[in-house]
């Protein structure tokens, strides 16, 4: 019934994440009804993503490719970051985000991936050895683990805490507790249990 | 800094129907990450998209575009149609439906948008001059008017049925009422009212 080009743009928009099929045909059907070009410049744009922006060879980050075709993102090219201090996140989103606080001086590592026995994702496919030889390489004095505190990004920071502490670099975890603004009744259990736990002194000195 | 490259797919992604900035980036950096050739896949496809379908110069319904650069859709091309039945709907999505359910032998004529006075879309945004044209075109006698049971649905639906009532058609309009399988006691209000006020004889003879 549909045109075997309609079937195959609703296939391929069907791979981005969190689109299923009825919402990529709803997509596809919208990018032919629609008058003012959009099928056509993002046609372009996704045909020239490959050769103007990668994943930065270094941490993962979105990184423009440059006139060499090497792929470093604005924060590995940045000389007056601290390399000697590693922040490790789960997704570029996440280091998006900690990178609009302004609270990171150090430098970043993204695993891509958090370990998930149930979706048979065990400590193999993460990329351990690049982020061992990162701490070689930059010489590395803290670990920050940043992955989020959920089942999966708890598992991994417990597996990274491991794996580095034969090596001689501190490891240390961001603060879990009540957010900024947040109401304490109606925080969950666990939020606030962890928000007791990791109390700090209040020192007035 | 994001790259260039990607803060314009970004903008272009979140340009599909209910797509917002944040799911528009987590598209943009899945494509960007993802190794199987998405990407350029999708570009090609997008790219060609406007040579290989349009919407089909008589219905608006998804169509090929043949060798002569013309766009009629597999309904229109069907001879076997009755021309005479003419089914106005809102959608292709809605269109294709109803193709499923196999209950259709007329063509179509897709509308594009509903009435919808808060958001400024008054009888004169509707394609109505192309409704009567097609109608005389067709020696079109009935029109069944398959506009979703909602509160624009059926704001069309009556503007259609006062436009049309000056022409010889006969003006229909598809049942409301309790979907098959569906549950009285789940129901609601309005569905049921409706139920009851479109009671068909159940003639045993």
């Amino acid at each position: 019934m549909l045109p075997d080009a309609l079937l195959q743009l609703t296939e391929l928009l069907a791979r981005l994440p969190g689109v299923g099929e009825k919402t990529a045909q709803r997509f596809a059907l919208h990018l032919v009804a629609e008058k003012s070009g959009t099928a056509q410049a993002l046609g372009v744009a996704l045909t020239e993503l490959g050769q103007r922006v990668k994943s930065c060879e270094r941490c993962g980050n979105i990184a423009e490719v440059d006139a060499q075709k090497r792929a470093l993102c604005a924060v590995c090219r940045d000389s007056r970051r601290d390399g000697s201090l590693l922040c490790v996140v789960a997704k570029v989103q996440d280091l998006l985000a900690i990178e609009r606080s302004g609270a990171m001086r150090g430098r970043y590592f993204v695993l891509g991936k958090l370990l998930s026995p149930l979706d048979g994702i065990g400590p193999s496919e993460l990329p351990l050895e690049q982020l061992f030889k990162r701490l070689a390489d930059d010489g590395v004095r803290e670990v920050i683990v940043a992955t989020p505190p959920s089942v999966d990004g708890e598992a991994t920071a417990l597996l990274l805490a491991r794996e580095l502490s034969a090596r001689s670099v501190t490891v240390s975890r961001i603060a879990s507790g009540v957010p900024h603004g947040g109401d304490l009744e109606f925080a969950d259990q666990i939020t606030l249990g962890r928000a007791i736990e990791g109390r700090r002194n209040l020192d007035s000195r």
